[in-house]
């Protein structure tokens, strides 16, 4: 897990609810990390306020020169354009980020190289170079969070399609009869599996009168019942909160199903948040599998969870960052 | 459209109704094609037997002896293991190919090094390389024939998975709540798309009692109802083949979306029998991408028919062997 660059670099993970910032030393060693809320409610602007002034402190509190920094290295949720920099299309759950030039924005204020990469795709990378991916030619990453986002290792490369925004795999159809998902698209994997659709399953639930140990937990206010909440709660028996998540352990099962399908991949890895649930949300999905997909590609995959938590996206943009320049200066 | 070789090689695509058989020239021109009924019905050893009766006649026919053949290059539906030369599981229009090691056979027989390759990914290295995709990066090739098929061009290579079954894209569950595909799987797209999904939609509206043109055409024989009847009575005004079209295509669409989310990729070819149908069956569907995509893979990705009709298959085959020799020999 270490990554070799002259000089220390600033890497930054921007996703819906927080930032990771983390300064990676010249030995490619995790020196400090800090997060702060994203805030995306506020805006685009706003967001990008904060990303700086964390970066700034950041830089302060490890006693580093701007100078002496090889370069800020940026995974962000969205559709991101890593050729230009720019986030073109908003996450659903960073609204409003419609193509801002981020690269350059940040390389205005710090002076220093700055990259761009989906936050998704990033976490593939990670994951293939320093994670649980090491050494397999052919991955697919799915991250469960809020949202379901994926990246895509061919050949040992992360694979980035025409304009760098391959891997939507959250924004499948699945359901083609199911309803419109925030990206305009139908029936989308994320309606179904992901941290928001579970909650929002569970929070319809109660309110169409089941009972559940969920309304004692959040104490009768159903709208801070988390995916942390349901995964205690159905850890502790309860039927509601074991009936949402198999629910959408069924769905990513479809999702599963499909990629195995499409890719026949060595592995699947799957992160984000939502992969500390475990064997609950992943094992009936791997079942489905077994059961549905073609079984020569069904025998030749290993479907496990991420290595690095929530800061592969980081190793994947210092990776990605470090790879590019290689590639320029070859 | 032409490939250099040393000595000519027979190729041959078996699909689900029909066997073409070509001899390359030397120089990499098709010098003579044959086309017999594949009998699909009649189960493995059959089919084999006309495919190696095949080959005999048209070497004959050519004055070729079999030495004087680089190769014998098979393009085949289903799920193959090139790797080792083994048609692993059945396409569901070639019934009972289970571990089927086609390669060893047909060596045993003839004496001549033979490759085999799925039909959808040997279409789709042909287009790529001959067709309509030449000098494109990455491209996904959908094969819309009595099935679906599928083959995908990463940076200018053929991705093959894990275990070459890569590209099943006919088998993407797109209704999770929908019929059991023959795969095993539900509501794959080819319950919806695919030449067999249209003629049984239109035999059950007919039989449903709606009225239409075609019923006269096939002289009351709903069963003699096939792609073709359908797609003239649409051109001619048929409403109820005109409606049976547009959903088609409007399933078609839900798979594209999902392809150019997944892949970012700049070129979609449609081949396979079915994308003679033309507009009628493109154009809705060409109009979702527009609509549900993602913006930013939505304009990078040109949608386009195939190029070389149904001889896509036997330059790829062709092609894969070609290449294969050249890196086992580089």
């Amino acid at each position: 897990m270490t990554a070799q660059y002259e000089l220390p670099v600033l890497t930054a993970d921007i996703g819906g609810s927080k930032i990771l910032t983390a300064i990676f030393t010249g030995n490619g060693e995790i020196q400090s990390r800090n997060i702060i809320q994203t805030g995306a409610d506020e805006g685009v602007e706003a967001v990008i306020e904060r990303l700086v002034r964390a970066i700034g402190r950041h830089l302060e509190d490890s006693n580093l020169e701007q100078s002496n920094l090889s370069g800020i290295n940026i995974a962000c949720a969205g559709g991101v354009d890593s050729e230009r920099g720019v986030v073109v299309t908003p996450s659903p759950n960073l609204p409003g980020w419609h193509d801002v030039p981020l690269r350059d924005v940040i390389e205005a204020r710090f002076g220093v190289t700055t990259t761009v990469l989906n936050d998704a795709s990033a976490a593939a990378l990670g994951e293939h170079r320093y994670g649980v991916g090491k050494g397999v030619n052919n991955l697919v990453f799915i991250s469960l969070g809020t949202g379901i986002g994926g990246g895509i290792i061919v050949d040992g490369h992360l694979y980035q399609g025409a304009s760098g925004a391959a891997g939507e795999l959250g924004h499948m159809t699945i359901d083609a009869n199911g309803p419109t998902c925030g990206c305009g698209n139908i029936g989308c994997l994320e309606m179904f599996a992901s941290g928001k659709a579970i909650v929002r399953e569970a929070i319809k639930r109660i309110r169409d009168g089941r009972k559940s140990s969920l309304t004692e937990v959040v104490d009768g206010k159903t709208e801070d019942i988390t995916v942390e909440t349901i995964a205690a709660a159905a850890k502790g028996g309860d039927s509601l909160a074991l009936e949402v998540l198999a629910r959408a352990s069924h769905y990513l099962g479809v999702g599963l199903v499909n990629m195995v399908n499409i890719f026949n991949p060595e592995m699947i890895i799957i992160g984000g948040g939502m992969a500390d649930i475990g064997g609950l949300l992943l094992e009936p999905a791997r079942e489905m599998v077994k059961k549905r997909a073609f079984g020569i590609s069904a025998r030749a995959v290993n479907i496990v969870t991420a290595g690095l938590g929530n800061e592969a996206g980081i190793y994947g943009a210092v990776a990605y960052a470090r790879e590019q320049k290689i590639r320029r200066t070859a």
